[in-house]
């Protein structure tokens, strides 16, 4: 029992009578809050989950190596996930989201099946992976993001030759479970017949036009499949004409193109460029990141710690957690794709934020 | 007073008692509704305006005509306005839209105003003019379409050196008269002082990735120009992958990217393709439209009467009218650009449509 | 032409030349803008409504011989129209706002019909009248507030014994006709069967408590009927915890329970209470406003001019019109009852408001 | 590792190979999917919470008895805490609410406090007790419904005189510590001085007309307090017109009338009535939800278990559980408060409902 001398909050000395009574309160399925009261409800967020970064040269092997040990029919999914120190208990890559990666080698293909989790995926190497979602067929290509929302069937595949495809998943699968809203079904066929390719892109795409007959009612974004080409286009672009955030740089979200908002209403994604030699500011805010480094390498400085990274690094930004980002180089941009929980954040109005008060607005340099 | 002899309308006669009573209300600034009641609330929508086409070939000698006779400075603006027959009383084109043809000549250009009313633009030729619409600079080229919302600082400029540009201007100043709420205002500085260029497009034209930092607060879209040419290209990616409307052909509607809605509250405006060969179903609805005819050359037919348009010409369907378009040639698609007033007809609750029903979808083919 | 000296205005002088040019534009349907651009775009809204005050006690005898001179069934709807001065055009009682006074008498009764026009009606004398919306009937009583929105089916009928039930309609018709969007249709059975009895009252009216099982979805108000009682009674409590407008007193909105906003989309209504002695200050904005004397005596300055008004009269503010409103009595509260357009004008963006700059906050007492 | 020998579950034998390479995983902050999926994603929702009971006749002895045992001083509050068997890690009562008795004592008073998580009360017993949130003041009655949303600042206190007012919190904490977003603060001057009383109640309460100076901007409800008399009220009202829901009897939400939704973003209440001799059929959906008996006497079978209840009991029925009612009195209503979770179900889109199919909609009666 954590006891605070403070004005408000529990300081109650364990005596024996309070024991006895805490043995009966137990026998009718109840507590005396004062006993948990300081822990359960935190001067400030106290996540579970710490800073963590996984290296993509360590983690490839190992990736590659699933392959050799399992097929996807036996696995479900061939995935070698990422997990937080503090969040085995929920297979959870940082605070409620999960992450893993994901292989295909040419010629496989997993089963349909669809849950209500919503997935997301950064491709990370490869080319001839392809994706279908609810019959939409997309091929998929290096950096793209795409996304598979709740309740939609999915499958993919591998029809190119030369090398395993690699991509990062992220789920809310723990989010789900802790609201114990998971469902899960598998596709009456097997694989899904793909009925149109590329029509969500060649639909929605466009974003400054859109189709006038268009009905859709659902709760997340018709386009499914952002490549990396015109995503990094618009980030070049902003980058002309805008100064960026102090704590982000140049940093765009994805969106979907009927509202302007999240791609899905649990989980968004971000695209960010830092310039060269660009450092920024910390700050902090409620919500859980994890990154993927798209292009470029320098470190970030989370919670005090630095983390150094280089491209198709992984590392999360546990809420509450003050961060910064360096690019080390004096030339070429850097660029992280993340994705975070954003949209849950809003829609639940748990959002805060503060900038780094102090010197200058970084943390101090860790040894 | 129109007398119908049908239960529910009025079908009162004439009696020298009733006209002493009518006169007699008269003195308290009174009326009988029973004399008004059939022509005021008719079956159906009953226009003043009529179909009507105004021929590019025709005009434009008269356009240019109009920037040797009077000055940017005299006229405040040098435009040919587009008048329906029915609707001199409130200069209007078709329904509560008013359209003109401006012309700036190299070298010119205008003072900056702003006004309750919202303009648009639809660039018909000419290279080297720009707008400036709330210290935004914007390069018009052909075929552009561009807004200056209301409320918003604009003046116009030519800095080109060949030839004209002309422009046909959108303006909903009938609708905001109707409602009484005009306002208009000179700026203090004669033209404004451009403190970006290409912003807007920069920032918002991805479409599918935005700006995190972005506070948007106005109720019209921030993206102000959408170019010719990925507008055309979204164009014809979705007629890649739909069957488009039985009535439109493609058609696509400019959009606020940060809503996925009209770029306007009072107007929005589309662009549609009609393939090779193309012959359209007729329908009616409510909202009126003025078309520009961005591309190609054929004819539609509106409340039975067949006009016959190539490029650049304009022409108008009143609200109710039946309407069909046909693409007369078999090899090229055409492409009309248009305006309409259908956000302020929905966010009324004034939207009816109906599809024709006889003859396969088909007016009576004019004599 | 009215002409402008002021740089950014038209300022053109008529010429030999230039008339045959504009006989020439004429021709095809064109004109030139700036020979009309200082009209269409005024400095500030120029409504062709003026203030007007109606005496109930000059009207109502000229309502009850309206009986005597047509039946229901003939008159469709027998009601005595308010005609703005500067209206006549549109049988408008101010701005696009149509109003007038009905009439049943005992045992009489209406057909039912509908119309892309909506409906609202303040009433005012009587007992015994109903009104059935889309098969729901209600019993309307003194000063009730009632509405039928636009595409219901509604009919009335009177079936007390004592006396005339006359209540003010209000609707939108000059709206609906300025923007060629009415329709207008008779109920196939003459007159609706009632299928239920108060069920919107009893489902909606607690207004902070809504049945979980609702799934309306039209753009207007479920609750279709506000009894006075409940109406008074809020206005009294918001007295005793709120200072209220200094333009308006303690004012409140009739909303709609399920979005609590205006009751329907083109017009809102409002009851507001003078309290005792109270002289609010002067303002003015876009929209138009219909009043109607609740309860009380006193009078309001309209745009300069004072026009006194006692229980029951009926005045009108025009668009941009500056008012302010005085409660004469130094004991009793006056109540107005009033309905807008602001619906429409919010939608549409137009709305604008200024407070009275001088002499504290009022105009100039007429002499 | 839970295997399934399913097409796209996880299917994989432990090996010797295998382990090692788990082994090897784990080095890297990393673990296999497969070993987990079918955990994970379970085929349908699979609640720690089991449906629970507490007896207010057993709890209210052991309630008294903690205000002899601490002071508010000590406990910060002091609240017996309704502890889910399944829930003990988070000190939740169900899903992630968090449930509690608290009782204040004549005289007593707790000091102010402000914490991310919303709070919800429902008055059981006793009068005298108030509530001061962001500075207005609410006297609380037997069966009130009162709020203090996230970010409130609150005290309560009772200035009766005797015996001691006893209600139920309801909190989302686990939620908001679920979400790494929890955060606590003590009000500077202990105890908040109140500015109003009773505002909220009187501005909003009429839930039909609300003030138009209204620029309420949070995403909670402005009115605060719901007390019985109206509550009920409405209830009855509505039972007079309207069948109600098969699963849940006369039903109504609490809600914000400025928007016509749930009162809080995280939490939602509802009343319901369960007509004499009523038994509903039986249904599940995903979200919590914790009852409190207002009214009479009955039973619930929620899971296949049968829980009989009477005035002032609490129940869970934890996520996708079968649950149905049953009113014992032949004669009087019963009546149930309940709060859930399902404005952050709803907001995530994890919501999903099924009745239950057999039986005539009913479980098999328990043993």
């Amino acid at each position: 029992m954590a006891r605070e001398n403070v004005i408000g909050r529990a300081n109650v000395e364990d005596t024996p009578e309070l024991n006895a009574y805490y043995e009966q309160l137990a026998e009718y399925e109840a507590g005396a809050l004062w006993t948990v009261a300081n822990d359960i409800e935190p001067w400030f967020p106290a996540p579970k989950s710490v800073p963590t970064l996984w290296r993509y040269k360590e983690l490839r092997p190992l990736v590659v190596r699933s392959s050799e040990l399992v097929s996807p029919e036996n696995s479900g999914r061939r995935v070698v996930m990422l997990l937080n120190p503090g969040r085995h208990d929920v297979s959870a890559s940082v605070g409620l989201l999960y992450s893993g990666l994901q292989i295909v080698q040419p010629g496989e293909s997993t089963s349909a099946h669809k849950h209500m989790a919503s997935a997301l995926r950064f491709i990370m190497e490869g080319q001839g992976a392809y994706t279908v979602v609810d019959g939409e067929r997309m091929k998929l290509g290096a950096r793209d993001f795409v996304i598979t929302p709740n309740g939609t069937w999915h499958d993919h595949g591998h029809e190119g030759t030369e090398g395993p495809c690699i991509w990062q998943d992220g789920l809310d699968i723990p989010l789900v479970n802790a609201l114990d809203a998971n469902f899960y079904a598998v596709h009456p066929e097997i694989r899904q017949q793909a009925k149109t390719q590329g029509t969500t892109y060649s639909t929605y795409a466009g974003g400054t036009l859109l189709p006038t007959q268009n009905k859709w009612d659902r709760p997340y974004s018709p386009l499914l499949h952002f490549p990396w080409g015109p995503s990094y286009d618009a980030l070049q672009r902003q980058a002309k004409v805008s100064d960026g955030s102090p704590f982000d740089g140049i940093i765009m979200e994805y969106v979907n193109p009927l509202t302007g908002k999240s791609v899905m209403p649990t989980m968004g994604a971000h695209l960010q460029m830092l310039r060269p030699g660009e450092a920024t500011r910390a700050h902090r805010h409620t919500g859980s990141v994890m990154y993927n480094v798209a292009k470029g390498h320098g470190y970030s400085i989370i919670g005090g710690k630095r983390f150094d990274w280089e491209e198709k690094d992984i590392f999360c930004v546990p809420s509450w957690a003050w961060h910064e980002h360096v690019n080390l180089s004096s030339s070429e941009d850097a660029v992280l794709f993340s994705f975070n929980d954003f949209p849950a954040i809003n829609s639940l109005a748990f959002y805060a934020e503060e900038a780094y008060p102090d010197n200058g607005g970084h943390q101090p340099q860790p040894a």
